[in-house]
């Protein structure tokens, strides 16, 4: 139902056309997403608090640059999820970014960030996990520090990034294997902790179950986890975290 | 927001005390659920077909009780499952029937019977799951007739009870261990078929999960399943196919 | 065992040539399906409610052709899932229809369709298995309308849907990842619904595991559940529960 | 290495007995954590946001009695979970709440609340978990507001409490069985969301995994995920957030 | 249909009131269980080898009593596996034999014995599973020759029951743990090998899985595998193999 | 040790040049396998049961080819499972027959069968199982029948080889997706049955693990069940059974 | 066969009463374990290098006691594990220590201890499983230092037992939950590392499977994994360590 | 902090320019990895006795080139493991030798090996997992045995290597399928074991879980277990054990 349905009943009402019972059973019958919804769909963006994004894999390559497009022509911004360089060279969009480790495209971010989200992984293999949170983070409007490569093997690397763990409002840990770095990271700190389990590892990583089962049993209390390699959650969650 | 406001917004308009406008963008505020949702809370036994049912488990005794008087008290009807003898000797209502297999308290069914639900199930272990569903499918005003003990191992049982496949709207059959009378009864009827898998069983049934996965993937098409044990969610549905 | 042994048996009778006891031990020999499983043979379309289908996967290209061509022969109309165009164009029949999203082809389907299904699907990725239970469903002779996209995120849109809901027999709805969508329908219809889980998703998804055990486990009573992407059972059982 | 020790050294080289070279080296043995770690724990309750809190499950009444008093007598305050009612009786300390349904104590916690968290859950048996969440957050000094009984199945009443998810600075979510909830309310607001699955259900809720890798796999981007039942980290990760 | 029918429709046959037509069309639509599943039933014994028996577990203990006594007046014989000493004192059959470990009940096993099984324990918990494999063979008809506590970690008592194993025609092999016995007693006969998996074990034992998945993995080919504490299923088996 | 050096000290006791003490010190500490082992393996074809057998699987093409022409060298026979085409074409051994549907190559088998076994598999999808299982037991010796395309969907086929189960010694079932068919055929015969899970099924046949729990929980006792796939094996179990 | 008879045909030889061919023959097939498998035993406790321990779980407690009570009387010393305090008080045998936590009984154990052991464990409630690899170990002849309760959430505590590390030849880690200890210990030290998974921790701590795959998925390489609460082997096996 | 800015404020004690109560203020709030881990990192290799090895996995074959050259630059050593031979093509340094089964590659290890490590392995299929351990430990420094292809199918085998398990310090076992090879041969010796499941077998191998399951469980106690297919972890404590 269109604004102008409503306007009419009213009018009627008005001009003397319609019984104040008559109306009320007009309007009590209307189906409310009229009223309401159609309002919200309005405010997608804040109701969400993620605007519209591309998740590229499993749809064909010139129906992303179709979709990238159109979203371009309409808001100046998009930003694509597991894409290919091919993708990215099919779209032609001057200022577009690729990020190849996490095959994320990203284009009309705000210059502005907000606060301080660090991103921290484990191993050389968890970096793409770790980019597309940090591309996300920076998509939405927060200011991201990513530290790659800060395993427990070598847990006194950890020690060096102390600094940047007190100067950050929220902190991202992203890791495979025995998933025990946002537990260690976790002791060091009070602030909010998003761990995301990778699927690297072998044998009983079980495709990364197993980080993401010893991340959710961690001693430290009241980390949040995210499901596996999903570094575009982590980095929606940091943002939502981070601009509070 | 109550009617009276709504009311209150229109008599305004009729008075002109408040313009067509102004009385669009008061309503358009008005939060949806108070013009739809309290409508559809009026119909809700028709919206989702099982009138309120109370489950047991893991509820006090006494709480149980308590609840199932007061919802006897306003509509003469209730049903109870997973129910203790304890409970039912707790109620003191007249003509409440308890089953003592399966725990059902059952009162207020309706006496006219519509359509004809047959339920098959395979070992005597079974039984408690497949009256679970013929009380319940039998107090939402369905008939019902109930085989038990129709085991594979007996397949030339099966044969026998052909006749009442024949004469059911739907059948629903329950079985534990390796989960096959399903595939076997519906080799033998085009009508549709509800597979009950129970946790009867021991080593790799899993608590039921074998039986589960095996009536998911049977060779008939188009089987439905339900949860492991769940003789109520299997009386509903059939219910609801029975009364079409 | 003929019908003639079994007519040269009651000849000798007649005949006076076998006493009513040696006849009698003659016929109680005799393989019983000679007598019943025969004719009910001749009438397995009836019997089981799904006419022979081609399940291509797996099978060589040339053989599909072939059995499908046979099958054209004798009753103008077959149905192949998980077809690939290749056997498409090797078919070379007329006015047989290929699916593209689910792989279906469809040919010879009656023209007065019956009743009305509803189909509901989740994501745009979980159309392929959304297209096989709607191609299936109006091959088997019912009438079938498919809403794509509707997913929990957006919830609003479901509202818009309630119309067709309100107007279908029976209500299947295919979704992937948490599986939510049934129970959200579920609450709004006391209509028969039939819940297709997908393998969409990654991690914790466990190739469709989680969305299944999410839709057997929906706390709205009585949703009959299907096997991972099995949209072609789906179909059937709809179909079976349109036509009651 | 107490700090005598380091003063020592430090006098040794003002007094000349000790060059700078040799102290140097003597420092440089040191164990480092004697310069650093002593300071930090000074701080624990800073570093990790939640001070000591005693879990009860698996150790003897009497020793959780007398660990209580004991951090009652040092901070006049303490937390403890999964503590049964004879240990509240046990305490015999004035002032200190038992809250039956999630078994949780409570004293000393400040009466200026922060910020604003809801704890909404899904049906009755989810309280526990969903009481434990809101005593946790309320202990560490946040305001909460609870909504219980909010199933996916009577998704109208989720409407009714838009406008306390309007207010809360981070929403908890506590639900079972299919865990559909966290998505539902994830649709309609960008607040961060924290999902807590519990292990009520039967079959194959396989103990609380299906809701929680539902949880995981939300279509809603960005939802923390906690471990099963555990109703006390969701109630710390909120509090962090919340304090923001 | 009993026999009197048949023989009724024969009679009029001979004598002249039916034509062989009609007499054709009577018999081709009795229900062909009546011809050949009732005779079947008369040799269920033959038919699958296995005469009833009773499986005590989750049956109150007067009923096991009632059906076996009522099963004793007719045969002079049965089995009851999983039973309480209580349901043998209640019994009170004279020469009815009790096996403690296994909970067996036994009476009216052949004395003449045929063939020779072997059967073969790993440990002193694996001896219930063991007993009850022995006495159910033995009450079917089998010699059966027992030797237990024959692990792999003390190999070399294998070898010292070398001579059994080339006397017996079949070997059932019972292990808990990790399952290697039947592997390493297939690598030294070519008698067909029955292996049963126990629940014994913890941890990574999985219930009886470990053991399970070892023995369906022996890098001998050929082992025949029951499932998990089978005990009865594996005496069947042996015996059915034994009686070749 | 050679046979020399035992028979020299034998000669050095004759001669006298080794007192029995000195010569029983001597053979006391000969390393036992010496005497037996080396023994075993001359008669390792009888000690097993299954002569040597190829599995292709994993291995170069050319290495199969190899060690298959040496081995028809020493013994005119061999059997190579899992195989391509292209290895057969590489053989160039005349005789050599290739099966397609399982991959397997095989020559020199006894042209004198024992016994009787009959293969029944479930549908098209599994006969490469059957075959292998076929092929093997044929090829240690045994005549073997095969009925393919027996599914429980069309039980009425069942009945039809029940004569052919009446004539077999043992019977192979061979079956995918819900795996019922061996308690089905189980239930007609008191036969020993081997049966074979096979791999055949998507969702939750979890790549034969349904099928392959659903026959360990036959509710026909006594039933033999091989891994998954496993056609090898149970060609080697029945052949063993078979010519008991 | 007894040493007797192989004399008896050394001294035939000798006397020239059996040729060397005859001799040969008849050593030749004496079974094998008569000359080499008798001796072995003797030296049983050096071969597998733990004498015999008394595992009490399942075990009625007389049994118990009579088994340590003979064991004791044969060799001084005995261990029995998972014992509760009725088996000690029933031993009545001085000297014998009891140890709670674990329910070791320990006595006869050597008072000159080897090497160094050390047993770190990560919360109060791994602590049995810590004590029961300490007791193992040093009954063995080990010489044992344990530190309890060194989490992975107060890391800095680790630091403070890295001298322990360091004067240690051998370290046990035992932790439950997420099981991220030993990979922190492994990162400072260069000494094996034998990590024990304990049970503890709840929902996806999965029984201690989570601890264990995790330990197994180290990104420190080389650390040695024992079965979930499996103290008494990870005493063995640091104690075969130790003692190298 | 460098070392300068500990000797300047050490210096300015000396000068008395600093008191020493200000001096300790500020080396108490260094950040403690300036003292010890920096020193802590020089020594690397003794901490965690596993020098860098390349994990060639998942990296660009370009990438392992260059990091190797690096390596080698710098320290003459290297070690690739799951190298491809066009990386070993690509290095084109003289002297490093390529392993093809396991795609190893090594170059610089110590010409004087320690101690004496024994390999043995089940299948030719473990043959990768059992040389990739092997040039892990002799690259490392270790001498190194190693026995293929000792299945427990031909468990005699077994018996003729018990020289080299005698003259072992500690032994190496990798198996595949049901993964009873280590309990066979740790009831052979009191050696320290080291357990390798790898994932060869199908169906229920699970890809290396039921081998790794059952090495868990062995009956022989104290075996230490490895990730599955990880040759280069049990290398690594192999040699950590070797060396002591």
């Amino acid at each position: 139902m269109d604004e102008s349905r409503i306007r009419n009943i009213l009018g009627s009402i008005q001009s003397g056309r319609l019984s104040i019972d008559a109306a009320f059973r007009k309007l009590r019958h209307l189906p409310y997403e009229d009223l309401s919804f159609a309002k919200v769909d309005h405010h997608r963006h804040i109701r969400q608090g993620i605007p519209e994004v591309i998740y590229a894999e499993g749809k064909r390559e010139e129906d992303v640059v179709a979709i990238a497009r159109s979203m371009y022509k309409k808001s100046k911004k998009f930003l694509i999820t597991k894409a290919s360089k091919k993708i990215y060279d099919g779209l032609k969009i001057k200022n577009a970014v690729f990020f190849p480790s996490s095959g994320t495209i990203s284009i009309g971010e705000d210059k502005k960030k907000k606060g301080n989200i660090l991103i921290v992984s484990a191993g050389t293999s968890d970096i793409p996990v770790a980019e597309e949170a940090a591309v996300t983070a920076s998509f939405l409007g927060s200011k991201v520090e990513s530290i790659y490569d800060v395993g427990v093997a070598g847990i006194h690397r950890l020690m060096d990034i102390r600094k940047s763990i007190d100067s950050a409002k929220v902190v991202v840990v992203v890791a495979g294997m025995e998933g025990a770095l946002p537990s260690v990271v976790g002791s060091l700190t009070d602030k909010p902790i998003i761990a995301v389990p990778t699927s690297i590892g072998y044998g009983t990583s079980l495709g990364g179950l197993t980080a993401l089962f010893a991340m959710l049993n961690s001693c430290v209390p009241g980390i949040a986890v995210m499901n596996i390699d999903n570094g575009f959650g982590a980095g929606c969650l940091a943002h939502k975290i981070n601009i509070l």
